[in-house]
């Protein structure tokens, strides 16, 4: 088995390749890949093996890397064609997260660093990636503690997929602060969507969470109405996708839908977001792409089994747009921020 | 194979026996059930083969009555005695739907009708299960024209779990309008939530209305705010369990989220209820007793596969409260009737 040293994603620059823990294995199996084509790279992300925004980010930024050491390229022009193809081609993995762009546009710029070989572009790119790896680190650790004050008198809190650990390097979005709290002595427990329909809660919020000894209960999705009505839990957390200039958040189908139920039920609705997921060239949520995915996802069920009548279609977005008026918060690295305050940010 | 004569629940006087479709098998395959004992018909009620409030309350009049035809008491008090006593073992079968009471108290009202014999109550016993029967056809076809002028200007709805043919005897509650809408020349889709934990959207409402010709899709139910916010569907049309005097509605868990959706979005929620369904004597949801069933349904999906990590526990209420602020209107035989109207028909 490869080591992850405790991470989701990590760039093996020894052997030039980049590791990711297999998440469609979890709960049942713990199998690390090996990733160096970019065909290998791009069915990873497409297929979810390699999801959530942050950890999708990293990874296509270390599998730019792995490829661009591996170019047969003599000549700089040819090189950074290359390397920008390889970009474009793994930017199509998923239109959703921007994250995917964004982490390959901060690896393209170094394209244009002034570097007078192959060998130094090579070189550059390798600590661009490990750098936006470390980044991200740390951008997690903040969030949690940014968050953490925020839940000081939460007993409970209900989140939607999986916006922890498994989601990005190390410690997550929307589950940080939860992590932060523990570390300072207070236990808040975790009420957790099941997601369908990859059953991202059930499978990864419930996995990490009980693996790191935080109380989880698993709901099924329509359920999260009971569970906010009924005074279970003081806070809902969740990560996002993209955030448009305007505070409007694509996020996990079903997320804009806890939020109108938090705002019904008078309790805060917090976004976790790392600056890198705020997409200021998007004015509103209307311009954020929404991905449809296949709808052998909800009609076959996660083993495959058909569970739909021979026949009948199934729609499959996999995320919807949360209005930026029915959240009160992003926590992000830079503190704890109003949809309004945002363009303060710009 | 019985035959159920197109209907869900079918009262077989001559063999003495419940005729119900096992709606566990829908949609893989058409089981008709032949029931006799109490055991038998509380089982099929308590795991859901016999589902849907109406078909429940029926189902357990019929049982009621072929437990009674069974009977070997000769004495009037001996003979009444143990008709209650069924009945009092049939209605624990499941709680929150009031028909099943409501239904078997029909039943045990023909007790004190001065019959002079046995015989005689064993026939008034079985002729009040036969009238309860063909009063929900009618009951739900006239739901069905009360509801479908409301859809006139309607391309598709959004309905929640099964309140269609395969939840009463036939026709439905939620489906009624709809079908009587499609006998009036009126195509009107419908946007299934698959409703988890035992998938009745999925695997019921889907199949029904594809067998009936009627445009379906179904969707994740955390979905319903992407359908409800995207201006594909005008109307949501759900049935329910119990409605309180002062109109709070028990409904499949999710109702009442889809109905805060519904209000956000101004989409028009309707209930589709049966006057038996309401339950005056208790005065608003928070009365309702909701039920909690085993987690393992959220656990192991419908095929018994293992979906959570080892000791991870899973909340899973049956049902939810719907509270009247949210309800458009009630579609009943009698009418449509908002919730602040109820209280004249006491």
């Amino acid at each position: 088995m490869y080591d992850l040293r405790g991470e989701t994603v990590h760039f093996d620059v020894e052997h030039n390749r980049l590791l990711a823990l297999d998440q469609t294995e979890l709960p049942q199996k713990t199998v690390v890949l090996a990733l160096r084509t970019r065909e290998e790279l791009f069915e990873a992300i497409q297929s979810l093996r390699v999801r959530g925004a942050p950890a999708i980010g990293v990874a296509a930024a270390i599998g730019l890397a792995v490829l661009a050491n591996e170019s047969c390229q003599t000549e700089i022009p040819a090189f950074c064609a290359e390397v920008r193809e390889n970009a474009a081609y793994l930017k199509a993995a998923r239109p959703t997260a921007v994250n995917l762009p964004w982490a390959l546009g901060e690896m393209e710029k170094v394209l244009s660093n002034g570097a007078k070989t192959v060998e130094a572009l090579k070189a550059a790119l390798t600590s661009r990636a490990l750098a936006l790896h470390a980044a991200d680190v740390e951008v997690c650790r903040k969030i949690g503690e940014n968050g953490a004050p925020l839940l000081k008198n939460c007993r409970a809190v209900l989140t939607h997929c999986n916006a922890g650990r498994l989601a990005a390097v190390k410690y997550g979005t929307a589950l940080a602060p939860i992590y932060t709290a523990k570390e300072q002595g207070h236990n808040i427990a975790v009420y957790a969507d099941e997601t369908r329909p990859l059953l991202q809660g059930a499978r990864l919020t419930a996995y990490e969470l009980h693996e790191a000894g935080i109380d989880v209960t698993v709901l099924c999705d329509s359920a999260a109405s009971y569970v906010l009505g009924s005074g279970k839990v003081q806070a809902v957390l969740v990560g996002c996708d993209r955030v448009a200039a305007n505070g409007d958040t694509a996020n996990k189908v079903g997320t804009s839908g806890v939020a109108v139920l938090a705002q019904h039920y008078g309790i805060p609705f917090y976004v976790c977001a790392p600056f890198s997921t705020i997409d200021f060239s998007c004015a509103s949520g209307a311009e954020i792409p929404i991905e449809l995915r296949d709808d052998r996802e909800i009609g076959t069920l996660w083993y495959q089994k058909k569970m739909l009548p021979d026949g009948v279609c199934a729609l499959n977005p996999a995320f919807d747009v949360t209005s930026a008026d029915l959240i009160t918060a992003f926590i992000t690295e830079k503190g704890v921020i109003e949809p309004k305050a945002l363009a303060q940010y710009r």
